[in-house]
């Protein structure tokens, strides 16, 4: 099963666009790239293996990121730090109406100041983005991490 | 010298394909990536570029792959890890009849339980691609690593 | 906004290319990759988010670059390493005449004898690349790294 070239271009261009909002903290731009009804995870792969519901975070509407942005920006102290996204190739696991269910194997890498950068998460995306006027919006984006250990807390959505 | 969009689109497909194979764990799975008379080789980048021929691992057929598994599951104890291959852009070296010669640099992270992700190898992929009535196999895949030190042993195949 | 099929293709041939010539430490190459009027820099986050004008490298024509090459490779003594380029994915950020203006995600990690693969930088590429006879050349390119640390000292470019 493989992508068409317009479809690979217009994912690039959503994942792409998607790591640079997150890695310029332009956190108000992270809910659009949702629907309304969508579902956003940040969930270990040991409990996503086992259908454990355990979650880091478990979002399942636009208007809960958004309510997550205003956390992270008002509600919470926490030493500085960037993220840089790095994501590899997106695979195609199905086609489901409009909708494109894929993977992507992705590292976060976390960088305070003055220190080196350091992994913050090592995993995949697991998506169903859909079409909408607006262009392609994720109505599901896990991120499932290898590590069941986190480097001190999430702040940011990654 | 440059893909064909058609040719990157498969040649990503083959990638993401092998890597989230590997990443999964499903090892089952590797062989088939390959033609039957093949080339599987882990080295690092030291012995390559010296032209000297000790390999961590060095297959040079299908059946020594299926074997390589059967290896890998039945038959070594080790720390439970999981692996997460992000690679990069691949680029064409050559054609050659219809095989595309590549290089892709790739890294390997490896996660073990309660741990943070470490990266196990740096290096490139060495890739002579050619097609098959099932689609692309590889007729090469050397995986030559930056690093000659090996962070504890190799099991599975990268 | 989106990048074309044939833009992207022969951007990432282009990305694929200057990765793999610094990776095998092919650094006569590295110049021309880049127009005659051209500006290089190797930057912190910090203090280009701040607008400040201290780089770590900051070449602006490609005889500079030949002269940072022959510094690299003659004057200077270092601890050996090599370095690895993993770039994600490009992102288009305007169209400015014939010249693509894009910023790229990208790991440069660094490798020393018995040792294993440690994190040079991780940051992004900002890029303005122009059509000329001999195909696309950096017109600039600039490499943000969020560690406003360093691990020891830069030799070659990035």
């Amino acid at each position: 099963m493989r992508f068409s070239a317009d479809e690979l271009l217009a994912l690039h261009e959503l994942h792409a666009d998607y790591g640079a909002a997150l890695d310029a903290r332009e956190l108000d731009r992270w809910p659009g790239f949702f629907t309304g009804a969508c579902s956003y995870r940040l969930q270990s792969r040991e409990n996503f293996d086992r259908g454990l519901p355990l979650c880091v975070l478990n979002l399942d509407s636009r208007a809960m990121l958004v309510d997550r942005v205003y956390g992270a920006r008002e509600t919470i102290y926490h030493d500085p730090y960037v993220q840089r996204h790095v994501s590899g190739l997106p695979r195609l696991l199905q086609r489901d109406g409009g909708a494109l269910v894929s993977e992507t194997p992705v590292l976060v890498l976390r960088t305070k100041r003055d220190a080196m950068p350091e992994i913050l998460v090592a995993g995949r995306y697991l998506d169903r983005v859909v079409p909408t006027p607006e262009g392609l919006r994720f109505a599901q984006r896990w991120l499932i991490f290898d590590n069941d250990l986190l480097a001190n807390s999430i702040v940011d959505p990654a």
